[in-house]
Formats: structure tokens, C-alpha cells, sequence
């Protein structure tokens, strides 16, 4: 992992903000006070710009009766990245925050990690020196934390650590942190006759545990990075058992992969927002027939965060540059996006 | 693998049967003309015996609304093996007699077969040669006809070969030689808001090509054994390639592996008929509330096949024990089925 400047520039406004409470979980119930005039609008967070006329466009291309390119509804498959696309990844990804804050709750039980890096430095809240292990510290820290419990465990640790746990930018519950704008247009496919699935480089399981909750998408339409698991009796009672060994990494070139092996059709439209999303946008946009690629832009500081080629987290250049290049749609949150958060807005 | 005396004790049975021209293919339209009495009994073809009321009381209890034992929707996940629970299974592995027509289809274009097993015994017509060097020779048969193409075109050589490839014992389509009272099971369960999946040692990309069209589970609600997949631009275009390299065996206590890994929910009930089911149906019956296992015990020999604890193929031994420790549902195939096929018995 290279430079965590932007990291710790961003997290010294941690807790900054300080928002009237929100209690109840977004999901597509929502309703943008800006946004109740147009009640028949399906997108009404979007801006009337080419980017929601190119998504409009499209769904009515493929799922309108009478459309010369309309596809079956069980071939309307849509994918879409989860970190930066359907929910915030700043200042570090969600599940990393996570994962850090297990290594905390654990650490009674490991006197061995005062000494032991990257353990030691995290634990005196040296998290720069900490990370600076690069992908061997990350590893180890994700290994010690999503491995060794049964997936019944680890389900209800994740649980009740996102029931709980705040973002420190925003001080919002990290499952408020979810786009707006996306949760519509969701809910929009979904009722155009799409089946929407998550792909992302995020943990499996842990995605698991509130994608149907706050996205509507339930466990067996999540496809994400595993670790490998073993079934075992444990006192008579069969387990799942997750193991500390790398099953399959879902990124980049991964992704097709990981769609085949899941879902075994080709999305038809994919959605993401970073250099791991080029290859699944490939593989949708490859297919024949209609197909739609979008990439989000995060171009808005002041209510979410900005950042594209050179960040460290979502980095976004090569994708960028082939969106631009085969004409994908690309989402400019500044100024595509009416809404940000449920909430409103960083 | 062991003796394959029944192989051939079966296969010189081939083509005896001549059965009335059956061209459409079955699914769930059929209604045999026995059953035309109930029309509304939703399993028309199993007979009124225990095994039959265990299943209905079953889902009256998960499903019906007011019951004490009531499971959302959601989790109303079943699941299903392949190969001897939804169709047969002898004289030998569908998939594999698709792998013996693919190695003489391809034999042209590799000269160097002549010299070197299993392949040169096989293309002499000596299957029991071929098949002598076991496991090894199997999977050198599996990794040629099963890698080195596009998954696309895998899709392609499947579906042209059961398009026409014939049973060997009855002269039927392979898709035809599925069980009658199974396609009524699986289409109860989903009318009472189940989803239903298969989870079979079978090749995933093999199964999807047919799983849609000959039991109604679309290819995302397919788990199975696979090879290594590799994303590549091919002239440009991309392409998934299939390695002729092993990803996931989904047996025996691999089976609750893939559930966990693709569906993410332990499923309420789980069918199977030999002991590489074992697990999964612990694994199902392991779970909180009121759970299902259910076992196809083959006994009809005049109407179909007769084994279970000396089989090589489909061997039932420990699950059928555990079955009758644990008191799961047997099915007896010979007297709790009043059909077998869609188009009668063999």
C-alpha cells in the first residue's frame, strides 16, 4: 500500500461532522425531500444530465415490451461493485476498518502481537506504521481476523460490529454510507426485470451480512473475495469453519471469473468505479446485443470525497481512460448526482 | 474406480428398448396419465405412502401460513443433487459419456492418442481398458474435453451433444431421463416460495447448459465441481478460458463448502441419493427450526436401476445408515414412485 496521506489527511476530520441522528436503515424507502415533486421519477437523485438519460435509455432498450432489443428478463443480469460504487471507501475500506478494530478486540487474547508487527504498531494506534507492512501486513491483519470461528461466528461478529461501529469522517453508521442515487437506480433495474448482484473485492461474507438489508440484494446474489473453508464436526454438530488460506480473490481480471463461477451468464450491465472494475465492464460491455457500462467518478469533495488516478484507495486511471475511449458512461457525482447520502451529504 | 462389471452387465442392455418417439422435452408440463385423476395433487406421480406425507407435511410447515414452524421465504433454500436424485445415473455419469463422444469427436486432431492410454483403449473401443487406470485415466479424459476452449464454446459443444446424444439402455435424449416425481418436487417447493438449487459433483459450465431448460434452476442457482477459469482478450474480444486445471471437487464435504461459498444461507432441505450427499444433508439438518433430508433409494430394477452399498457408481452406504439412524426420508424408489420418467420406465 503506498502513501496513507491521504488516509490520515482525511481521518484528522474524523468526527467533525455532526449530524442529526438517523435511526432507520435507508434502504429504497427513502425519499429525498428535493426529490417529492417528481413522484413518478424512478431516479429522482439523479440530475436530468446525459448520464441519467443514458441509463433511462437503456433499460427501456432492453426491458421495454416492443423494444427490437428487448432481452428475456432471466438474461437482465446486473453487476455492480460495492466499495465506491454502491457504498463509500473513504478514508479506507470498510471492512480494513473493520479488521482493525477486531485486532483491538482481540488483542487480550494475544500477548504475543506486543511484540509482533504488524500487530504492535496498530495496537499503540501507530496505524501508518502499522500498514506500512504494505499487502503482507494487510494480509496477516485479515487473516487473524477472518479466520479461525465458523461462518455462523463470524457472521454474528460482523453483526454486531456493524450494528455499532461509525465512520470516522461522517460519524455515521457505515451502513448509512450507502449512495442514494445507486439504491434508485437498484431498485429501478430490479423492477425493469434485473436480477442485481454484487461483485466486488470485498469479503463474501462479510458483504453477506447487511447486502440484503441495505442494498436488497440477498446472500446467494453476493460475489466477493473467500477464504477457504473447511466442514468439520465439532461436538457432533457440523460447522463451516473458515480457514486461514486464500481461496479466490475477486478484482480485476478475478471479476469475470468470479461472475462465471457464480452466476454463469454475462451481465448485461456492470457498474463500478475503479481500475478492479475494467475487467467485468470488459466482459459485459463484450457480450452481444445492448449492454451498458458505468463508472463512478467521485468528483464531488465537498459532499463526498474526490479522487481518481493517483489515490491510493478505488484508484481510477486505466478504467478512465477506456470509458472514455469506448464511450461507457461515466457518472460525475458533482454534478450527475442530486443526493449523495440518505443522510444528505459528507 | 472399482469393477465396472455392472457397467457392462447394464450396457449390453443397450438399445434393446423401443420406446414410442418422445420429442418434447418434458419439464413440467407432463402429466402422466395415471395422475390425471388428482388434479390437484401437486406430486401426482408418488404414491400416498409415508414418504410422500413426510414431504407434504414438511412443507405445510415451513410454508403455510399461520404454522408455529412458519420460515420467510428467503430462507426457503433447497437443494439438490444431480446424478441419480433429478435424473439417472447409469450405466454410467451422463457427463462422462459426454467426455467419451468428445475424445472420439477430437481423436483426428491428435494422432499421438494411438499411443498413449486411457486414450488408445478407449478409441479401440475398449472402455474397460480405458477406464482401467482410474481416477488418473478419468481426469486425463475430463482435462481434454473439459479445458483448452472458451467458456462460450464449451456452452456450444455441450448443448449440440445432448441436442442428439441417446441413452444408451433406452435410446432416450439424456434430458428426457429425468425423474417425473422429482420435476413435481421441485416445482411444489417453488410454488410454496422455495428457491431451488442443485449441488452436484458435476461439472458447473456441463449442467447449466440444461439444468434451465429440463427443471426450471437458471444457471446462477447451479453449484458444482470446476476447472480454473483465466480472463484473456482474444483478438481483442474477451474471453474466458477453461484451464486444464482443477478449481473445486463439490462432493461430499465439499458439497456444504460450495453451498456456503455460492448461496450463503444453509439450506432447510437437501436431497441426494448416495454418500457424497452425506454432508450436505447434514449440513442442512444441522440447522435451527424444522429441517428436511431426503435420500432416492434406488430399488426398481425393472424400471430403472437397482443399487446402493456396492455400487461404483452412486454408492449408498454410510448416508443410507445415517439416514436410518437419524430417521431422514428414504425415498424407495420402487414403491413410492408411480412413475419414474416422463415417458414411463426403462
Amino acid at each position: 500500500m503506498g502513501s496513507n496521506d491521504r488516509l490520515f489527511e482525511v481521518s484528522r476530520r474524523a468526527m467533525l461532522s455532526a449530524f442529526a441522528a438517523f435511526t432507520a436503515f435507508p434502504m429504497l424507502l427513502h425519499t429525498p425531500a428535493m426529490a417529492q415533486t417528481a413522484v413518478t421519477d424512478p431516479l429522482p437523485s439523479w440530475n436530468d444530465t446525459v448520464t441519467k438519460k443514458a441509463i433511462v435509455t437503456f433499460v427501456e432498450r432492453v426491458a421495454k415490451q416492443g423494444s427490437p432489443d428487448l432481452v428475456p428478463s432471466a438474461e437482465r443480469i446486473a453487476t455492480f461493485d460495492n466499495d465506491g460504487t454502491l457504498w463509500a471507501e473513504q478514508p479506507m475500506y470498510f471492512q480494513l476498518a473493520f479488521a482493525l478494530d477486531r485486532v483491538k478486540a482481540l488483542a487480550p487474547l494475544h500477548p504475543e502481537w506486543k511484540d509482533n508487527e504488524p500487530f504492535a504498531s496498530l495496537l499503540k494506534g501507530d496505524l501508518k506504521a502499522a500498514l506500512g507492512g504494505g499487502e503482507a501486513a494487510i494480509f496477516q491483519i485479515v487473516t487473524v481476523t477472518h479466520s479461525g470461528m465458523t461462518t455462523v461466528e463470524f457472521d454474528q461478529i460482523v453483526r454486531d460490529w456493524i450494528a455499532t461501529a461509525r465512520h470516522p469522517v461522517t460519524g455515521r453508521l457505515y451502513t448509512e454510507m450507502v449512495y442514494q442515487p445507486m439504491l434508485e437506480l437498484l431498485a429501478y433495474l430490479r423492477g425493469n426485470g434485473f436480477k442485481t448482484f454484487i461483485v466486488s473485492g470485498g469479503g463474501i461474507d462479510f458483504m453477506r451480512v447487511f447486502a440484503d438489508r441495505i442494498y436488497g440484494i440477498p446472500p446467494e446474489q453476493i460475489v466477493g473475495s473467500s477464504g477457504k473453508l473447511s466442514f468439520e464436526l465439532r461436538d457432533g454438530k457440523p460447522v463451516l469453519m473458515k480457514l486461514p488460506e486464500l481461496n479466490f480473490i475477486d478484482d480485476k481480471a478475478g471479476k469475470p471469473v468470479g461472475i462465471q463461477m457464480h452466476i454463469g451468464r454475462r451481465p448485461i450491465a456492470a457498474f463500478g468505479n475503479s481500475d478492479g472494475d475494467l475487467q467485468m465492464l470488459e466482459w459485459a460491455k463484450g457480450g452481444a446485443g445492448v449492454r451498458f457500462a458505468l463508472i463512478v467518478h467521485h468528483t464531488d469533495a465537498e459532499r463526498e470525497w474526490a479522487y481518481d488516478r493517483t489515490s491510493s484507495i478505488g484508484r481510477l486511471d486505466k478504467a478512465l481512460d477506456t470509458a472514455e475511449a469506448m464511450g461507457w458512461t461515466v457518472v460525475d457525482m458533482k454534478n450527475d448526482w442530486k443526493e449523495i447520502f440518505p443522510f444528505g451529504s459528507k
